[in-house]
């Protein structure tokens, strides 16, 4: 596996595009589209929040026949609770796309991202879209990657190519997110694209469980946004020998596959809102997968923790009280905790520590959390970001 | 029921004191105590949290028999996860107040809040109780409430007098709150008193539903500590007739219990780590109560939502988002929301409102907002509050 530069045009057969087409008050980009003219097996992961934008319903209903070709993505407006005209502004978007792309109008992809509560502008949208379509360019995987920004500060791109039996295979990815990040498709959007050769039935499998362990173990402020989703498009142009399960090719691709969408959800992470740092938890040694799962989400949601890693303070007994309240069962007398190389805690009970050791390892951009709770054999982990003034100041004025 | 001046020294019998006795560098007073000559039923709420601070632990022992004359709280140091010796000094320190008491062992009981993984230091402990006990009065109330104070910016008391079959009866409380605060006893440590003539098996039944719909539906930061507790001592010094349950007096007694409950789980949202307003979050009309206490839970919680009032932005669609997420089940298309007076959003669709009119009622110190989901029976309430820049500065270096 090679890391190669770019994204979503990375594998060959897409093309991308990002404009500016005037959703955003500053200018900034905030269309984009992805398109592959061969038409490419299609999965996806949506948002689980019971309230659902109007731009991913149709999306999901799209998704049905499980291809498609194309996608535009909008920044600055969420198409959400603003009743039937969503839905119907966003088939109006895809109908129109379709016909410019001469593609089949259900093999046309969209999403929207942005504020709640405010409708789409479909005539910016539509006239976003033309220029999009002249636009489209085997190198527009940044343009793209820059045009679903919201918060994000820099754009997120990843992409490798693996060697298959003899044959180049490319997967490529953007991602955006930044607030309103959790478990279960916060307000993240990401597109990843290959030109291998796999059919659904193989595919769904593996970025399903991809996706679980990687983006869906991302927290910045617990919030699950109504617009988010993981679309995945495989075009088959790399010309390889089908991807079969049970094969060391098929290996091969979850693993670069997963070494994609993990990169991409650290990068959302450690950018989201007001960030300094990127936080790993991981939670070791209990009794079930579940158990683990609740513990690291409630440190990661803590923010009591959050606020203690951006003030650089090594407050161990914040992280075993998130423990302790997450629901999972474990005996505090056996909690060990390190914050990066440093243990302050054995045994649920406090180590004498080097504090300035510990604010060393406070200080750096990555830092690990291990809570070993040696009370069983289930482990996790997942992804986060102190909580800083930035994330008040963002937040407390992001619709003005 | 007339409210009256004052906190747990309002009714009469019960003494207090609060002391500096050198636990907070800054000097400030750190050590409380509240007795009643008599022996007082004694019912108490504590913690869910998994790990529970070893002066709890003893607390909870101690209250195994039902009675208790006096307790003796800490703030600075929260006796937590620091190993055996954690129950030990708290042994020592009820051992040690018993003697000078004059009362049982097993009737004294302790509370501590503050850094974790610190041991007590008892000797600083003993001095100060000595100290306590000479001041002990009956109007040491406000001395003791504010000796328990850890980030709070202000002691909170309530007392209400109420007649019975002529005869006043009172019911007096302090609190301590502020940050690490969340349902089922956050950082927070209540003594509520009585006068009344009431038996445990009438008493505990309305002290936990009353805790359960004030006290544990407060949440500042979704953080629940391992040393929270509520107590409650009725020392029957009114000389009242025994309250029954299911007569008038004990209509009234609930009543004048939740009045003091609710007036004091108000004040501790309101004075909120770094808060700057107090937020009602109403639900209504949902189809099970665990339903709309999920929802009314995952609102409050929303850094999202605190941070979009602390901007004084009536950003609606993370309310509704949270709901969202929430794990209730309704049907957004049936949602109404309210900021304040202003009713932001109509079957899940958005309302054109005023920007204005929502703006002046998020200035507002107190903030009421309402969920309307027209999709069933049941509805709860949470008090919660802002999130600022100075609650990201308190906690980022509270151990320092």
């Amino acid at each position: 596996m090679v890391k190669i530069d770019g994204g979503v045009t990375a594998p060959i057969g897409f093309k991308a595009a990002g404009v500016a087409a005037g959703l955003k008050k500053n200018g900034n980009p905030d269309l984009a589209m992805v398109y592959s003219e061969d038409i490419c097996v299609a999965v996806g992961v949506y948002t689980t929040n019971v309230v659902k934008g109007h731009s991913l319903q149709l999306t999901m209903d799209n998704m049905k026949n499980g291809y498609a070709n194309a996608v535009i993505i909008n920044s600055g407006c969420a198409n959400a609770c603003v009743g039937h005209m969503g839905y119907e502004d966003a088939v109006k978007i895809t109908k129109y796309c379709a016909e410019i792309l001469d593609i089949d109008e259900e093999n046309m992809l969209i999403g929207s991202t942005g504020v709640i509560g405010v409708p789409l502008d479909t005539d910016i949208i539509m006239k976003g879209a033309d220029l999009l379509k002249e636009r489209l360019s085997e190198n527009g995987g940044n343009d793209a990657a820059r045009a679903i920004m919201t918060t994000d500060t820099h754009p997120k791109e990843a992409a490798v190519d693996i060697m298959l039996n003899g044959k180049h295979v490319r997967i490529g990815a953007m991602a955006k997110g930044s607030g309103m990040i959790h478990p279960n498709m916060a307000t993240m959007i990401s597109i990843i694209t290959t030109d291998a050769n796999i059919s659904k039935k193989a595919l769904e499998p593996i970025f399903r469980e991809i996706v679980e362990k990687t983006y869906n173990r991302v927290s910045v402020d617990g919030d699950t946004s109504v617009c988010d989703m993981t679309i995945m498009l495989a075009n088959g142009a790399a010309d390889d020998a089908p991807i079969v399960p049970g094969t060391d090719d098929y290996e091969k691709f979850a693993e670069a596959l997963e070494y994609v969408c993990e990169t991409l959800a650290k990068m959302l992470a450690k950018d989201g809102e007001g960030a300094t740092k990127l936080l790993e938890i991981q939670v070791k040694n209990v009794l079930s997968k579940e158990d683990a799962y609740k513990i690291a989400v409630a440190v990661a949601k803590s923010p009591l923790v959050k606020t203690a890693v951006f003030g650089e303070d090594a407050n161990w007994g914040r992280i075993i009280t998130a423990a302790g309240y997450s629901g999972a069962v474990f005996n505090p007398d056996s909690a060990d905790i390190y914050i990066g190389g440093v243990k302050t805690c054995e045994n649920g009970v406090a180590l004498p520590f080097d504090e300035e050791k510990a604010k060393e390892e406070l200080k750096k951009d990555e830092i690990t959390v291990v809570i070993d709770l040696k009370y069983g054999e289930f482990s996790d982990r997942i992804w986060t970001c102190d909580f800083s003034y930035d994330y008040v100041k963002i937040n407390g004025s992001y619709r003005s």
